[in-house]
């Protein structure tokens, strides 16, 4: 159109403006649709804030969720799965001032949908939709943030959760001290280096806003300030809530007090004095042990680990006392009961053995609006440089607490289900562990074969797909190369690369013997064959004993001799020079009798 | 402000429309701010054609993953991840008609986003983004396609893929037959009864469009009509082609001989013919004993399983040969190749031993776009009615096929690398799984708890709590009830509902002995104490080949008595009762001494 245009107005010699305009007009039509040969100009990228794995990354990422499951698990959890997305409705009011980096769908007709924001909402919903009123489940799986991504330090715009949660009306803070024990269990596991599970309580942290005289209205847009004092320094605090926020500078000033309370040390007692104060319990005999005998002693548990070791940390329990103390906070109905309820909590946590690691922190504060209790979160201290006074934290790596209102929310009658919960993030982890992997330079299997069926000259592709299905039908892992005609070291070179043990060569004699080879690709040693006869039944039992490779090899062989000489089984095997003494008793549970002579 | 209206109107007797004006103003907003109590009407659902996994439905399909990954390692594969959403343009171009069915995002600022409709695409992205080409992937997601929901027949908006592909340059039809015998195994393993593998080949497809007298325009749009040849019968698919399509009536007829010659019988052959005509493999040979001595034979391999279960299907290989016969057919080239592809590939498919459950079938042709070479598809056969002649398709489980385009397609330089791939349906294979566990009353566990810590009288909850605590750290799964003072019967039942094998009982009896009294919930027999004395290292070796509840049992009991005496620990176990003589061994691995006494 615009083209006949440009033509049209030439032919009417025209103002030479008026052509100008309509060449522009066309030159930005062409840029639309994308370039000069119209071909369509296309980024290959992911979307911003996400990435892929790559088997090696996929690797290191299962043996994250393995540990994390296996601990979930270990505490009798069930697990549910709910969808990527829910009505829009269902995140609408929950996350405060976060819910503009909620993603939502486009309105293509029906319902609208939104792009779940973290896995506790869902859960809420699930648990309101189905009327369950006691339930312990995880959950893994994706959860969707528009925030700026930061994705050097795992923070991604798509990134897992692995949610551990409790729901039910129980004895207080049992079900809580026990979401500690999860996050102090998964972050040993790991072996993350030391870190640090900050805990506070969200009726704390009301009663304390009460009594330095912020109003009720302002408590959530409070806390969310105090929120940022991991990130920014109490000065800087302080003016957003007086400047932005519109609090008095003496209410500031008196919660600047508070927060910065969670002391320097942690709240460290000599060894001596805690055994006195405590009864044993298992832990408390070991740290006795070592005490006594004046070993080192790093055990992760409760202690600091650092060079005042032999001090233990009571994780706060001080601090508690002397708050419950303060003239004008045990006034404070909210605050009293908060620590009260901490207390209690210190007294179970205590008992876990995981003191050493908790630190009481009036000035955790969590983003979240639904939280209502107890509160946590665990960062990862930075332990580089074993000068450094004080160590560092190097960011969250998870964090949870109590919210007993949520489920109401979404109950047609406001029925509350009180609920405790921990969300671990991976993606920090990851990070960390991934960057180990590559300085360590460890090399990591991205699969799992455990024979490559290879052959020594051409045209053997048939007896070699023969021989495979036998090991798939047998539930061994194999692969063959997609060549009609592989050369053996090409094939060899595949083992190399991939970390495969073991090859069953197929060759020209090996056919006429009747046997085939096997190579251990990491010795290159090579199965001298040794024939024996097998009397009954030839099967490997499954349950057998034997090392998986060797299991292979036998079954290898076992099978292959099945195939070409019926009723007694010839078996060739390279028993003695692979099979430890101890590890033959194996072949005997597979009723072989065997008998050594030259093939 | 409008309720202040309406009263002022009434102070200055207004004329009444206006107040009725005013009054229903006021009304419209009360409904817009949600009903007369200003309470907000909420629908709890999940989005259309979505559904949440309860912890009972997660058990099920955690067996139907571990069957499909457990298969997929088996070969070899690595695993990927991908994002849930691509850019839009990523998804452009590759589906054809069924693209309307793409969710997209809103456009909330940034990319133009959409969720994933297959695993395939993002997967030909990653490669051509990484610049790969050559790998065998496995991936397992959830995909996203605004379908119409039929979810009682398993057809849901949002469901998983398993995916299974092979890149690379390779020696021609090893990669696809080797993901039909993936296909074959993985649903055989899952016992999901008969089914069958229907194959067929697009460039064979293309070339009978062409002698058919198809227009080169018309064979993607006639290709899909073939498509609806399982749903719908070939009178109507034939009028879709001449009315909607426009196709000529000869062109349709002419169509209409070829894809209707998949054959009544999938082309059976006698077995003894069979025999004189193939050499052997295991497979061949097990036929061969089983016909041999006249037992009933149903390996669900290569046999068809019916009466006529002495004929052994060839999977329509008489079929290829009779079409490279075909006077029309063998004059064009595509058709010629990939008949001679087919041939090649059926050769595979009898090495692999599964021709048994193959039918070459013409009117396969399979929905999107990006196919290019041999397509399948897999149904389930109805069997509930052994009388019925013929097996009824109940619906497609798995589908697959060569698509060497899609790569080259993302690539700057349009460098193409051969794909050949197949994705398992889950959620149908999952809907049969759960009726027949409804139906079967199978109880299924949802957790692994191995044992409860329970207190037979009130106030132990700490010692409770101490106990667990050294079984968590020693990986026992256990769980604890949340009360201060749980009755020993309510403890009980738990176990009893929740299927925990083993309770370990704290009373005050036990404490005042030293001991922790178990019990065995299924048959309620509960541990006799039995001293015994251990000398050296008492803890029990984690490799140790102990009956996991035995090992539980044991380690209950060690780590007591650690705490209560020291040096020499008194053991108490239920050993002589529960232990079977072979298993003491056991025992013994872990450096004990056992001295029976009366406690």
């Amino acid at each position: 159109m615009a083209e006949e245009a440009v033509q049209r107005l030439k032919q009417d010699k025209a103002d030479p403006d008026e052509i100008a305009k309509e060449v522009a007009k066309l030159l930005e039509m062409k840029v639309q649709l994308g370039g000069d040969e119209g071909k369509h100009k296309f980024v290959l990228k992911t979307p911003k804030g996400t990435r892929d794995y790559s088997p090696k990354q996929m690797a290191i990422r299962e043996r994250v969720f393995n540990a994390i499951i296996t601990c979930f698990k270990r505490h009798g959890a069930e697990v549910i799965d709910t969808p990527v997305f829910e009505l829009k409705e269902t995140l609408t009011g929950k996350y405060g001032e976060d819910s503009k980096l909620i993603y939502d769908l486009k309105d293509q007709g029906g319902e609208l949908l939104s792009l779940r924001y973290d896995l506790t909402v869902p859960f809420a919903r699930y648990l309101a939709m189905n009327k369950i009123t006691n339930i312990k489940r995880y959950h893994i799986a994706k959860v969707y943030r528009r925030d700026n991504p930061a994705m050097t330090r795992g923070r991604y715009r798509e990134f897992y959760q692995c949610d551990f949660d409790i729901a039910g009306h129980f004895d207080p803070m049992i079900p809580d001290a026990e979401c500690l024990k999860i996050v102090h269990e998964i972050l040993s596991d790991l072996q993350l280096g030391d870190f640090l599970i900050k805990v506070n309580d969200r009726c704390i942290l009301d009663g304390m806003f009460a009594v330095c005289g912020v109003p009720d209205s302002k408590f959530r847009t409070i806390c969310s300030s105090v929120d940022k004092l991991d990130k920014m320094p109490w000065e800087e605090v302080r003016s957003e809530m007086v400047g932005e926020k519109g609090l008095s500078p003496e209410a500031a000033d008196h919660i600047g007090e508070y927060v910065q309370l969670h002391g320097e040390h942690r709240g460290v007692e000599p060894l001596a004095l805690f055994f006195q104060a405590r009864q044993g319990g298992p832990a408390m005999e070991r740290h006795k042990a070592a005490y006594t005998t004046g070993q080192a002693h790093r055990c992760g548990c409760c202690c600091t680990g650092r060079p005042e070791a032999w001090l233990v940390s009571t994780g706060g329990l001080d601090l508690i006392e002397r708050l419950l103390q303060d003239p004008k906070l045990s006034q404070n109905k909210l605050a009293k009961e908060g620590l009260g309820d901490m207390k209690l909590l210190f007294e179970y946590l205590t008992l876990f053995g995981i003191t050493g690691k908790i630190s009481f922190d009036l000035s955790l504060a969590r983003g979240l609006d639904y939280y209502t209790g107890v509160i946590f979160e665990a960062v990862l201290l930075q332990q580089e440089n074993d000068h450094v006074e004080e160590p560092v934290s190097v960011g969250s790596v998870a964090g949870g607490g109590r919210y007993d209102g949520l489920v109401g929310m979404f109950d047609p009658k406001g029925r509350k289900v009180p609920c405790v919960g921990v969300s671990i993030g991976i993606e920090r982890i990851f990070s960390i562990l991934e960057q180990r992997v590559e300085a360590s330079e460890e090399k990591i299997r991205t699969t799992e074969t455990q024979v490559l069926v290879a052959s020594a000259q051409k045209k053997l592709l048939e007896e070699r797909l023969k021989l495979i299905t036998e090991l798939w039908d047998a539930g061994i892992k194999a692969e063959v190369l997609y060549k009609k005609n592989p050369k053996l070291l090409n094939q060899l070179q595949y083992c190399e690369d991939t970390g495969i043990p073991l090859v069953a060569i197929v060759g020209e004699q090996e056919l006429k013997d009747g046997v085939v080879k096997l190579r251990v690709v990491a010795t290159r040693e090579e199965v001298r064959p040794v024939v024996a006869w097998c009397e009954g039944d030839w099967l490997l039992d499954s349950s057998s004993q034997l090392r998986p490779a060797l299991q292979t090899q036998l079954y290898l062989t076992l099978q292959w001799c099945h195939q070409v000489v019926h009723g007694k089984v010839a078996l060739l095997v390279h028993i003695l020079s692979v099979v430890p003494k101890g590890e033959i008793r194996g072949v005997r549970h597979c009723h072989l009798m065997w008998k050594a002579s030259k093939a």
